[in-house]
Formats: structure tokens, C-alpha cells, sequence
């Protein structure tokens, strides 16, 4: 039974109703303020500037009292109190066990500045300093200091209290401790929770909480039962432990510690469609499961990531401030987080976001092996290229560490040189390619660069292949200008297949995405934030189709014989250019009305009977020719 | 119980051993000679030369009698029994209904020609007059002509005394006909089982055998239990349904018809997987599921397809002989059939041959392309053109029917200008780029075959973007022989793709899959037979890494040139060339070996964490540098 009460005083400016809301928000509880309860001879005095003496405050607080005595749901209450004779009259007769007093404190100069900041709010300096006068230091309860944001006088509350905290995040990895720190940082009141694994994961939670100072208030947990029943309901749960199985595991075990509302969020790189089962799983039980992509790495984690939400719109409003809160902002303020659609759009649109970054970080070393193997550049110069790149419109988060990796040294080598070309690639990237090849959608760019990694991870093959073969050794002649824009147009054909991929999948999975808002998300906190994405946001709002802009038209059109030019000088290099390659292809192919795959149609009726279109029978007709 | 006895009869040199084996094996009874229950005396007359009495025979009669009579397990017994005194006495005391005569008749000069055939085995033309002369035309039984093949005969008999048949198909839509047609002409005896529904699959088994007299002998059921009733054991049941469901539901509903040791076939395009889940099921009810890749289309299936087994050794050795024979031949003669390896192996290699097939007809699609539009042969020219080239080491089957497309006409226009070039795929065409998205193998080749029909497929897109595109125009300037060079050295690299992806995912699996064997079961009978492939068969017995064989190195050093010039060339087309560009960026790729993709290990080191190997370290440690 909520049979608790919670009285926030204060003198007039210190608070009171924002806390006090706060804070009945928090615990669900109803808030009241107790300027409504005066009777309405008190209300005439004041409104005539007529102080209040005691005797006129007597009615007002017996009214207060009965009030706190027949509540039956908890309340919140907002009252200035600020003598202790005041607060023994509203809590006479109440159990003392469910009454708790927060007072709210602060310096009379403080609270001056405040008030004169609220619009349309006067209060005569006479007024302030009465008040002041009458202020009694409470005997009991919690003395809170008002130099501090709402926020985190809130958090000082919940914990100081041991009220359910605000948020629970399970896995404290690197994603989810960075992420934990970037919730506390934002004022959440925090329950950590790790699994206990002898030897391995001890005592997690609880070592993160003293480890850094702004999780010190946070609460830390090696026991799952123990973390639900510290947050407060709905729950928030945001799990950050591996895809796949572990997810599962977490998932099981959660099911029959929640009620119905609850909300968990897999904030992992799982599967789309593992978190649509697991949303059909949980909405048996009346629980809410979000899928949230989360990209930017550890230091998006901490600082701001770009966050992708999929599933129930009921539930993301719980979640979304917070979500929102501790998101990267984007160039207007914004917060780089949203609910992209329902079912696994969000988980969806990472994995998409991760087939993107396969290509740009394939053209990156693409674009780095041209400079430096076929146009002769040292790493510096290569920097220094790219860096001139940067401030002329290719700006992007990964072109720029592009830059400060070339610009590495160990020692007097660059420690790119150090490092081993045997790429290494998670399962999870090679997802984007299994979807397209599911969908119909020609995602030619990321998965050549998810096979260049292929290639990449067989170093020991290509040591064999390169003691048995040279390539025919040519000098290439490029203009570095050409390379320019044939990697700018290579990025932008990246781009459309990405946002056409995710067009085909919401067509698929009857989501309604919005390409624009989400290309917004990704202008900042992701990994593949760029000037580009935010002209891709700007692009998107006017048309789905990203090449059909005619802004964008005007630009392709005039990269386009820079890329010809380009993919015709390296195919004398004795290097593979695939991702380069790839997107001339594919921008010839998407703009080529009468192609020849007539022939492969031919074929494949002459062989197999599979029947063919006429270009004369517009119906969609199937025709079959009796070949032999 | 098995208590049936057959007994088959004729003069010297007609058979009898042969057809009595042959049916002692089909029925799984045993086999007696009867020659061998002469008494010693019998036997010392005989080699003397001296003709046996009645009297002599009365004793033997009498001991093949008695052993008649005790039978348990049935049996096939060769008997010449030339008098019908001799047959009665054999008959003595035997149930009618459960002995069997079966005659073999022919003419004494057919006879003749027999015996002379046979090595080490001389009979006097004495004896066989007086053979003919003793042979009284039998009261009972069937009388079956000696001018016919052995399998021939024991189909004639099968059919004719209703005994269980030999080979089980279930399905006969086009593929499932067809070879259903092509067993019959190899003189097996079929049961053949379609499923009814109403108003659209009724009576399709009977209708089969009165349309087709190569059937007419077959047993046509639309009732499965019936159908697994009438198959002798243990069974060979070849499913022809369509992939996915239909087979799970043909499966489990054979599951409770079926007995140990029984073999159930999937002939079908299933995915490897499935087929792997089939067979573990299959295995607890002590039954044998084959996954059988079949490939040839309509006509292969009819005058002999490739067909590429995995699955239990023991299991394909009660089949082999069925699919050998039904098999096309490879130029040695040998069937175009094998046991590939275990498990899904069968069903694997027919994905990875579709896989391959796509490359090819992309790369033929592309050459097409090439020769009409850069370089504006007609299609009747263009044929010309490829005709040379199969003439001069590129003949494949592809290559054939694309030039009897190309020549086809429609009145005056040629039929390929009517054919629409929205491009279709069935989904088991993604299977390989899945796969090999999950293997981590670079399929590079075969996934822009699969996407540029996707592109094909987004056809009413592609009006939409050439309404507001137009390429940059360039005049392309390229020798043919070029081209002609480069589609071959392309199709090398293809080819190696696919033998690699097999080798992957057999070291994956643990599959001893022998490539050369593979190519040469892939030389004929299969859409992608071809010259190339055997060259493959033989330089895959030399080098299981098909681009290390020194003579196709020498190959390979060859043509690159042109591979390089081509690319080159049609980088100023207007028009896709996404399989020729990426054969040229796959064989570089493969003999780098130092190359950019250490950029992509620094930055997945920059912003994830993930760690790289180093050059100067071997041993594999992974290093994380501090970067920011």
C-alpha cells in the first residue's frame, strides 16, 4: 500500500512545485500544493498584501492534515512550512514511519536571482526577507541544498531516501558502463546490475560505483531479483549484454521478476528479428521490449551516442526522456535519438547504419591506398590531402580519425605500418548483406567491402597468391582532384543504397520510417555522422528518393565523370578497388532504363522454363518460348 | 511372411542366373541354383558326359522340393525344369499362391549367340538342341522373351506379377516428370506419387503414365501409403516438391509409412540446412535422407542431369546405382553423379553451382552488353562473334543457348528486343551470397550477379531515374579480343570463388569434399558444363587451389592485361558492368599482400576497441593503441 507521504518545503522560490512534481512523477504518486487548501478569507488577505498570522494559518493547516491523513495512493505535497510549529500541526496523527520531509535550502541571494528570472512572477523584496526571518531549521527530515539543477536534487532524494531509482541498466561492459556514466552525468538515479561470474565478473556493479564519482549515488546489484525491485515502476530496464544468447538469458530471467508496463530496452547489436520475437515474447506478459541501436563506441556511449529506437510508440514514451537525455544533440539542439517504427526498425536501421560504415571505412582505405601505393604519397601527405578534403565539404567522424591515424608515429615509423592488414569482422556485419540479399535490395557497395574484409582476413592466402603472382605493374595517372570526387559521388551512391535498403525493408515490414528524421539522428554522436548526413536529412525531407533531389541531381551529375575517370586510371593499378568500382556500376545500373538483363531473362526461360515479360505487354504477362 | 517362391526356368545359356539374382536382390530373398543340389553321382555323370535319366532326376527333384517347402524368407530359385513333369514335381505339396513361374523363352540362335559370348564356358551345339528338343511349353506362369535387356526383364516381371516396384517418386511437376521418364527409359520400375488437390493436381501420376509410354509400366498413386506400399524394400523414395514446407510435410508424413534402413531422397533446391535438420530427424526413425542436388533443367532432367549427393555413404550405396545410371556421362563416360560428402554437402555444391551459373550469365549478359551498345554489333553479329569464341576454347553451355537467343527471331525483329528486362530471381539464388556473407568467404562475383538482378527486378525505378539521369556520353574504345579475353579470365575467377567457397565450408563443416571429382561431375548435364570446367577437373586434381595450378597461372599472367584494358575501357561507358569490374578487383585483391585494409584495423581500434595483430609479432597478440 502507497501510504507514504512526502512534504516539500521551502520558502516561496526555492522549488517547492518543480521538485515536488518531479519527484510525484517519479514515484507515480498524486502532487498537491498547499496554497490550494487556503480558505478563501485567507486568499482575500493575501491577495490584498495582508500578511497571515498564525491563527489564520491554523484552519489551513487542520484542512492540510485531514487531507494528509485520508490519502490513500501517497502524495507529494509542495508547502512552505517554515515553522516547525507548522510541521508538527500537519503531521499530527500521521504515522511517523510514512512521513518524510524534504526541505529545500538555499541563500536568500540565490533565491532573489530566481525569482527574477520567472516571468510574470513579482515578489517584493519586503516578502523575501520575512520569510527568510521565519524560516526555523527543521528538527527532522532531509536538508537539501538548492544549488543544483531539479535533476539532480532529484537523484539526491532518491538516493538519499533509498526511493526506486529512475533507471536500471544490466551489463556493465564497456557500452553499458560508458552509458551508465552518461545517465548519471544527466542526473539519473541509477541500479547497476552484473552477473556474478567467479573469477571473471565479480562484484561489477559495484566496483563501477567507486570507481567513478559520478555513479557514487548509483545503486549496484549481483542479484537480478534485488535490481528489479530497486526501480521504480514502470520499470526502465536497458539491457547491454551481448547479442544473441546472453540477451536471452537476461530476457528469461527478467520475465517473471516484472509487471505488466515494464519496459525493456536491448540496447545491443542483436538481430531484428530476434528482438521482434522477443517483442511478441514479452508482450504475452504485458511487458514492453524496445530494440535501441546504439552507435558511436565507447566514447558515444559516454558522451552522447545516436539512438535508434524500434517498437510499441506507448512505450518509447516512457523511455524517451531519458534516451533523448543522454543522446548526442544534433546541430539544432536536438536529441540524436528517436523511435524509427515499430517491431525491429530500430535494430533494423543499426544494422543498416553498420552496412553504411562497412563502405565508408572500405573507400576510406580505398581512397588512402590510391594516394599512398599508386599516386606515391607518405602517410603525412595523405593526412594532408584528407585534411584539405575535411575543410571542403567532406567532413565526417571517420575521415577525421582517418587523418590522425596517418598521422600516427611510433617511434620514428608510422604506426601504421605496424599494424597487420588480416581485418577482422564481427558477425553482425555481414548482416546488412544477408538482409539485402533477403529483400531484393542491391547493396552492392557494403558488401563488397564486407568481402573486402573477407579477403583481408585471409592474409595467409594472399601471401601464397602474391609469391605466385605479380599483377601487371602500370604507373597510374589520376588527378588527386578527380579522387576527390569520385569518393565523394562513391559515398553518396553508398548512402542511397543504405536509405534505399531501409525504404525496402519498411515497405517489407509495413514500418513508416521517416528516412529524413532518421538521417537527423545520425548527423552527429554515430560513426557515420558526416557533413553529407546533413545533407542527406535535408535531401530526405523533400524527397524519399535521395538521387531523385535535385540538388543532389545536380551534384552527382557533375562527380560523375571524376569517378569514370578514376575507376578507368586504377584498373591499371595492380591494387583492388572494389567499393570505387562498385559504385560506378551501380549508379550506371540504377539510371539505365533498357539494360541487358533481357538476355538473363531469355536464358533463364530457354533453360529452365521460368517465363519473361514483354516490353510490348505492359499487363505484366508471362511468356514462355519453345527455345529448341 | 515371406513365404513366396520364384522360380525361373529355361534352357541353357537363357539367363536364369542373371534374372534370378536380379530379382533375388530386388526382393531382398535369397538365390539358389539349383544345378547345386545335384548328389555327388549326379554330378560325376554329368562330367563325364553322360545325360542325366528321369530317374537320376527324381532324387534331385525331390531334394529341391523339400527345399522348397522349407523356405522361411522367400526365395528366387533358377531352375531349368524343362519338362512340365520335372515343374509339378517341383510344385508337390506347395501352396499355389505362393509359387511363381517365371520362363525365359528364346529362339535357340539367339541362345547360341549367348553362349559363344560367354568366356570359359563352352557348350556343344549337341546339347543344346537336345535342351531345345526336351523344352515342353509350360502350363503355368509367365513367358517372358530373352530380347531384352536384363533390367528390362526383371521390369517386365515386376510389372506383370505386381511385385514391389524399384524406385519411388513423389512429385511430378516438371523436373519430378522428367526424371521419373528418364528412369523408366533405364528400365527401372516406378511407382510414381502426385498429391490430389481438387481442381488443380488431380490424377497427375495416372495421367503421366498414359501420356508418357515410357511409363506405361509404372504404378501411379495419389494415396502416400499406398504409394510407400508398393516399394520394395529397403525403399528409394526421390522427392520432387518444391523446397521448403512441401518437403517437411512429404517427410514427416513418410516418417510413420517408412522402415529402417529405407532411403528418402530430396531431389529438390533445398537449402543445406534444412536438409542437414532432415537428416537428424530422419536418423532417430533409423531412416536415410539424401539431400540431391539436381541440375540441368527440363531436358537434363529427361536425357540425364548432374546430380551431386550428400548424405550416409551406406545409404547412397543403395541408390547409386539408380542415379548413375539415370546421370549424364562425362567424357570418359562416367556418370555425372557422386556422393559429394555427408550431410548437407549434396545440397551445398547445387547452391554453389547456381551461385556460379548466376556469374556466368551475368558475365554473359554483360559481354552482350558490351559488343551491342559500346560497340554496336547487332545481335546477329554478336553471335557470330560468340560463336568464334566457343569455337576457339569458350564453348559452354550457356554460351550455346545465348547464341541461339540471340539468333532467334520474331518476323523481322529479333524476340530478345520484346523480352523485358525485369529480371527475376527465385530465393534459393541468395542462398549462396547468405552463405557466404556467414562463412566469410568472397563471393564477389556471384553477389553483384545477384544484386544487378535485383537492379534488373527495380525495373519501373530505374525509368525513373534514366527520366532524370543521363550518364556522360563517351565513344568506348575496345578491341574484342580483349573483351573475349577478359570474360574468360573472369570466368577463371569466378570459378575459383566458387571452388573456394565449397573448400570453406567443408573445412566448416568437415565435409572431405573432393573438387576435382565435383568439376568433373559438373563437366556435363549441368547448366554450367563447359570447356573451362574441364580444365578445372583436371587442374583441381593437381591443386585443390584451382589459381595455383601453373598452368592456369600461365593462363591468368595471360589475359590480366586485357581484364585491366577492358575495365578501363568501359568505365567511360554509360552502362553497368559490375561482374567484369569485380573479377578484375577480386583477382587483385587476392595476390595484395600488404594491403590498405590496415587502415580499417586502426580505425575499428580508434572507435571500438577491437584490437589489431601486429606485422612484427606472429604470434597472433592483439594490440589496442590509446589513440585520442
Amino acid at each position: 500500500m502507497n501510504n507514504h507521504v512526502y512534504i516539500i518545503t521551502g520558502v516561496s522560490g526555492s522549488g517547492k512545485t518543480t521538485i515536488g512534481q518531479l519527484l510525484a512523477a517519479h514515484l507515480a504518486y498524486p502532487f498537491a500544493d498547499a496554497d490550494a487548501f487556503h480558505p478563501p478569507e485567507n486568499i482575500s488577505k493575501m491577495s490584498a498584501g495582508i500578511p497571515l498570522t498564525d491563527a489564520d494559518r491554523a484552519g489551513w493547516l487542520l484542512a492540510l492534515n485531514q487531507y494528509i491523513r485520508q490519502q490513500k495512493n501517497g502524495l507529494v505535497l509542495a508547502c512552505s512550512a517554515l515553522k516547525q510549529s507548522y510541521r508538527n500541526q500537519l503531521a499530527q496523527g500521521v504515522a511517523e514511519d510514512s512521513l518524510h520531509w524534504i526541505h529545500l535550502y538555499g541563500e536568500m541571494d540565490l533565491v532573489r536571482r530566481r525569482m527574477a528570472e520567472r516571468k510574470g512572477h513579482f515578489m517584493p523584496e519586503s516578502l523575501l526577507v520575512s520569510q527568510f526571518d521565519t524560516w526555523e531549521k527543521p528538527d527532522a527530515g532531509l536538508l537539501i541544498p538548492i544549488l543544483q539543477t531539479p535533476e539532480e536534487i532529484l537523484r539526491q532524494i532518491i538516493s538519499t531516501m533509498a526511493l526506486p531509482t529512475q533507471w536500471g541498466l544490466a551489463g556493465l561492459g564497456v557500452m553499458g558502463l560508458n552509458l551508465a556514466r552518461n545517465f548519471a552525468r544527466r542526473g539519473f538515479a541509477l541500479s547497476l546490475y552484473n552477473r556474478h561470474v567467479s573469477g571473471t565478473e565479480e562484484k561489477v556493479a559495484e566496483k563501477a560505483v567507486n570507481q567513478y564519482p559520478e555513479l557514487k549515488e548509483a545503486q549496484a546489484f549481483e542479484s537480478l531479483p534485488d535490481f528489479v525491485q530497486s526501480l521504480a515502476r514502470p520499470r526502465k530496464i536497458l539491457l547491454m549484454v551481448n547479442a544473441g544468447a546472453a540477451v536471452d538469458q537476461v530476457f528469461e530471467a527478467l520475465i517473471p521478476l516484472l509487471e505488466p508496463g515494464d519496459v525493456i530496452m536491448d540496447g545491443g547489436n542483436s538481430h531484428y528479428e530476434d528482438t521482434q520475437r522477443r517483442q511478441a515474447e514479452a508482450a504475452k506478459h504485458d511487458l514492453f521490449f524496445l530494440g535501441v541501436g546504439v552507435s558511436g563506441g565507447e566514447s558515444g556511449a559516454l558522451n552522447g551516442p545516436a539512438i535508434m529506437c524500434g517498437g510499441d510508440a506507448q512505450a518509447y514514451a516512457q523511455v524517451a526522456a531519458g534516451l533523448e537525455s543522454i543522446a548526442a544533440k544534433d546541430a539544432g539542439g536536438q536529441a540524436c535519438a528517436a523511435l524509427i517504427g515499430p517491431g525491429g526498425a530500430g535494430h533494423f536501421v543499426k544494422m543498416a547504419h553498420n552496412g553504411i560504415e562497412y563502405a565508408e571505412m572500405q573507400l576510406l582505405a580505398e581512397v588512402y591506398g590510391v594516394l599512398r601505393w599508386d599516386l606515391g604519397y607518405t602517410p603525412d601527405e595523405v593526412a594532408e590531402i584528407l585534411t584539405q578534403w575535411a575543410e571542403n565539404g567532406l567532413q565526417s567522424y571517420l575521415l577525421e580519425i582517418t587523418i590522425a591515424i596517418l598521422q600516427r608515429r611510433e617511434g620514428s615509423d608510422w604506426l601504421l605500418d605496424k599494424i597487420s592488414d588480416k581485418a577482422a569482422h564481427k558477425g553482425t556485419g555481414s548482416w546488412a548483406s544477408i538482409a539485402a540479399s533477403e529483400l531484393g535490395a542491391p547493396l552492392t557497395m557494403m558488401t563488397e567491402a564486407l568481402f573486402a574484409r573477407f579477403v583481408a582476413a585471409l592474409r595467409d592466402h594472399r601471401q601464397v597468391m602474391a609469391a605466385a603472382y605479380t599483377a601487371p605493374q602500370h604507373k597510374v595517372t589520376l588527378d588527386k582532384d578527380d579522387l576527390k570526387q569520385a569518393y565523394q559521388l562513391a559515398r553518396w551512391v553508398n548512402h542511397q543504397q543504405g536509405f534505399q535498403f531501409i525504404q525496402m525493408a519498411a515497405k517489407q515490414y509495413q514500418w513508416q520510417v521517416n528516412l529524413s528524421e532518421l538521417a537527423r539522428i545520425w548527423t552527429n554522436g554515430c560513426i557515420i555522422r558526416s557533413e553529407l548526413m546533413q545533407l542527406a536529412q535535408e535531401y530526405l525531407s523533400d524527397s524519399p528518393d535521395l538521387l531523385l533531389h535535385p540538388d543532389l541531381k545536380n551534384t552527382v551529375t557533375a562527380l560523375w565523370p571524376s569517378l569514370q575517370r578514376t575507376v578507368s586510371a586504377l584498373s591499371f593499378s595492380s591494387r583492388a578497388y572494389p567499393c570505387l568500382m562498385s559504385a560506378l556500376a551501380a549508379l550506371n545500373g540504377s539510371v539505365t532504363a533498357h539494360s541487358a538483363a533481357h538476355l538473363i531473362q531469355a536464358q533463364r526461360d530457354y533453360f529452365g522454363a521460368h517465363l519473361y515479360e514483354r516490353v510490348d505487354d505492359p499487363s505484366g504477362k508471362k511468356y514462355h518460348t519453345h527455345w529448341e
